[in-house]
């Protein structure tokens, strides 16, 4: 089958998401990267669209410009898809322009930096008929989905207690003032929008809850804080939770854990069972069962389902990663593009993005009332 | 040197802490059992006695008995300490009167269920001189005083977060509701005191965060909550903590955790390192040094200072466990009794136990009004 | 019950495993100990038996006259038992002749240092009647217990592959060479007997080998070999084995695999499952299921036989360890003396014993022919 | 910088290690797949090239054609490199023809079927003048480069004793009788060569083992079984190994271990300190330091060196597997192809393969005879 054709917003040279997400689009084959408006900066486009392989001439100079030409080029020339891989700030915009032009949209996580702009976008993915794919890439691990389908399907009972941390250390130290690009524009109001480690990974472990559950949180109790001096955007995040069917939690998202590297950890504990699944060890998920002993799932083994066997590509113990896990989320788009059969709810939406936005505006008001905030 | 007599009160047939104690008094073989009121049933006290080889005419009927009779003993038969191992509601009685009487008191946790009660014990520990011990046996291990050591010493610099965890889950369904007698007291009001899994499990993950960090909680924020139908007293706790530097942090405890066993599990992130260490495997305490890397600390090995080590009774490898911690709680009430040289702070005092039941005060108000409480 | 009258050999001031048997037969109050010959050097003896309570007209200077004079005590008072914690050359002797004058033994492990003596001792066992144990103390766990039920009764289906391994580091270094007398008398052949590491730690893996699966070694290809200079005997082997079912595997024991603790793990596979128990983390054993995944059992669950759960003394997640393992052997002697009802197999035997130096002679011969060798 | 074209023997649908071969060859986009005689049916081939976008021109019915059209192409057309990921009877015959034609080869492991063939392909990489690379992916994990930087500067002092397993569990049915196409043709002496489970997996422990500590082995002591009935080649390997520096160890390669996924597990010790990498968790390597305890390094932190994160693509905590190891070998070919700097041996070569082969035949020998063969 053809493969598709996709432009990159953002992913300059010196940006990191942007690499991942063209390795993501490059591990199944199913796209080829032909257009890209990759940093502000027409040097840096030029050079990535050289690097890549890009024609000079689709290498654009803005994104509205990029709107427009590739708009304008045959039907099957012309891109398919865009994929959205700047800083939060420049998410709403194109992702709204493109969609109106005709354009399937991938973008990066946290979805826009308001809630009226994320609530439009929803809007407009449905009055466009586009395709929206949010890169909650974490949902694209098999044990994820394995573990989903062992939560939804009652296999714990009913989730009483969840516990969702997502700890790194990276930012223990003030780096943005030594001007490292990854920290400085996360700590930056006008690039970031009002939350950082909350925006940052903070809506992550949220989402991730919320995908394995299927339950949502209703109200929250937040304590958003800064420990580093000088920093101008939360660096530690502590939530308390209720969910809609009378379970509560703990949320934590800290960027001020020395030594943390990318450690996303949710556990769930029903009335008959409990899961736990760490990202940094994603291809085992623990299963409590009703004997009370930990059973550990492996990805691709006689002791998982179809459905996240279908998201692994090596045989068990020939451990997948991060990069595969977001390929995932990059597969399932394709697949919906190109009407094939998939897994219900395959990838993260526009409505998961809404969601988080919320869950952001929640904690925010929580976190400077004091009070318990529903969502 | 000769063995010091001691008593005991609590501790029956059934019960489940006595047999604890008393082989932790066993252990280095410092103490001799040589009376108690081991039950509010005489005849389980005669059948516990008979079994015990105590005496039977040092078996008790009351504790108020056992003070009176006594102290009115040669003081070379007397016991020289009582040991209070009943429910929560039966501390501060025993442990007011024989302190009086002349005794000291080993009395496991929590102190008692009132402030006022506490503080009047922490007096009476001040007036008459005698030696006081709190049995939050997890303080007894001889990785937390290497944690402890690290921690205060500064080794992880100034300490940012704290996550502190406590979970089991056998209290998942209602077994008081079938007699099961551990269940039934410390569900029952009457026996635990206003706070059920706080008391129980919650003072001692408060008291070991406070005794690793030489941190104090200055307010929190508290949710406590019953899960199971018919209970009640708390079976579910979230608390959200500052402490007296600055740092902040959550502690959870928690008996409907399906699966979970005894998970006491303590993290302390600092400026240039961090701490993790898990009860259930006792021996080995995380280090995250100043290059991110977790170095894994194991009891008894070159790897580890003299305090800890000075808590071992094995080479390394040959693992030790809860009933060697508790048993290091008693050495040291042993060795202040004999006058030897021991480490600082080498058991939980009165004032620890004053901690802990103000903790549990200041949950309680803040769960009810909804607001931090200052501690 | 009357506590068991038991006297010791060996275990004097400055010695290791004397004191943990004395912990041991302390931990569940079914003895006590009334006499002793602690050390040949009777300033020790004396130090040791004042230290211990033991009155000091029952502290002899030599087995032999302890032997003597225990037997010509009134029934009511003499020993019942004799604990023999000497070095390996002085387990013959004193075994021996204690069983000869009418007392039952426990003996440290390896049982003696030549075959012939291991028959002879087996031959008394079975002329006096008299109760004889080998603390080969790691049967002592409740999870070997658990994993040996389960392989014995067909959990894995038929066993195909054996690995044993027991790792130490602490003779990376020449430690005899400074003196140290741990190592001082493992690596002299005078004290030792033949060998060193396989007599040391290699019999327990073996022991716990055979004693786990109920298979018996019949043959075996051994390199014995010595890397520290000037050590006389070895500190390293590996052991190919053939079982009496087929099986093959490897048993590897050595004390120069540098920063290794006490690190004896046995793995079986059989045909459809699979068990790994690992001696540092004792109160967890892994089982492989027919599906292929990994269920972690822990000791005192509903997931675990009663068998396993008779030798715990405290609930689920209050670890136990190589104390209480030991304390099971005496604990089980004990109950074999008062004619209790008991496990199968509840402690190692004479017969334990004999297997374990015809295991080492097997070793011997193989590592010096560089053939394969019957056992 | 241009994509370098490429074409594939084998690898067509059905087959298992050609896709993981093309992922990796995706990866970091250096390549492009121009050709290939993906099977020998020619139906196939064609399928496999129409859903790869390979022009049906160069879709080819044997790989003879392929190199005769390929090698008649203009320079700037035809492939520069061949990726052979035949079965092991197949690797030979193209491999010296392709080079003889002029392209440069990276070619499936183990290198063939004979000691003759082995040294054939090496002589002719010399004369040739080709670079030629074997994909020993499990070299291209970070943390092995790590563990090979350490152990060879000296870290853990001079290596003693070494321990490399390789378990998997896959094979402890007959599936060849079922016609699972993976097992048919490994089990097939037609195919595979004299040697099962040792060629497929022994190897790459093999190759592993002398990679990452720059020692050799010397001579060795086999055994080669067969468990499962009916199996004509080895499915389990026992192996005693000397290596030139004096250290000893053993090579264990099964296939038949109830439920061991891709188990391929390195241990060294050394005089002052010790590694351990296990597959299955690639981005730690534990290190056990001078006082013995063990440190966890991860990839691409602060605490790990240049080499292994110059292998990485994401930040630490963002887990790498079994698919990046592999392209980075492909990675270091393309680096080698053009002329770019690199690593020290940063890709197995034709020698690595020649080693490969005479293991095999030696352990074939040794098993035979049942005697020490030299290698």
């Amino acid at each position: 089958m053809a493969r598709i054709r996709i432009g990159m917003i953002g992913g300059g040279q010196g940006a990191f998401i942007g690499a991942v997400h063209r390795i993501a689009l490059r591990m199944d084959d199913r796209f080829d990267l032909v257009a890209g408006c990759f940093s502000r900066d027409p040097d840096n486009t030029r050079a990535t669209a050289a690097e890549l392989g890009v024609d000079p001439s689709r290498a654009y100079a803005s994104w509205e410009e990029m709107a427009d030409k590739e708009a304008a080029l045959p039907a099957d020339e012309r891109i398919e898809v865009v994929s959205i891989v700047t800083p939060n700030h420049v998410h709403y915009g194109p992702a709204k322009r493109f969609m109106e032009k005709g354009f399937h949209v991938i973008c990066d996580k946290p979805l826009c930096t308001t809630v009226e702009d994320a609530e439009d976008l929803a809007r407009t993915v449905e009055s466009t008929g586009r395709i929206f794919a949010l890169t909650h890439n974490y949902t694209g691990y098999p044990m994820i989905r394995q573990a989903r389908e062992m939560v939804r399907s009652g296999e714990i009972g009913d989730v009483r207690k969840v516990f969702v941390e997502y700890l790194q250390g990276w930012l223990s130290e003030p780096l943005e003032a030594d001007g490292q690009k990854q920290a400085a524009w996360r700590t930056d109001p006008a690039q970031s929008g009002p939350v950082g480690a909350l925006g940052d990974i903070g809506t992550h472990a949220f989402n991730l809850l919320e995908h394995v559950t299927g339950l949502r949180v209703t109200d929250l109790y937040a304590v958003l804080r800064t420990f580093v001096e000088g920093r101008r955007l939360d660096d530690d995040d502590m939530v308390l939770i209720n969910l809609d069917n009378g379970a509560s939690g703990t949320l934590c998202s800290s960027q001020v854990c020395f030594g943390r590297e990318n450690d996303l950890h949710l556990r769930a504990f029903g009335t008959s069972g409990a899961i736990s699944w760490r990202q940094e060890h994603p291809n085992s998920l623990d299963v409590t069962g009703e004997n009370g002993a930990v059973t550990t799932l492996r990805t691709a083994t006689g002791a998982t389902g179809a459905a996240s066997t279908s998201l692994t590509r090596t045989p068990s113990g020939h451990p997948e990663g991060y990069l595969e896990g977001f390929a995932n989320i990059y597969a399932a788009f394709a697949r919906r593009l190109r009407g094939e059969d998939d897994l219900e709810d395959a990838y993260p939406t526009v409505h998961d993005g809404v969601r988080g936005v919320r869950f952001i505006s929640a904690c925010l008001a929580s976190s400077s009332a004091g009070a318990w905030t529903e969502l």
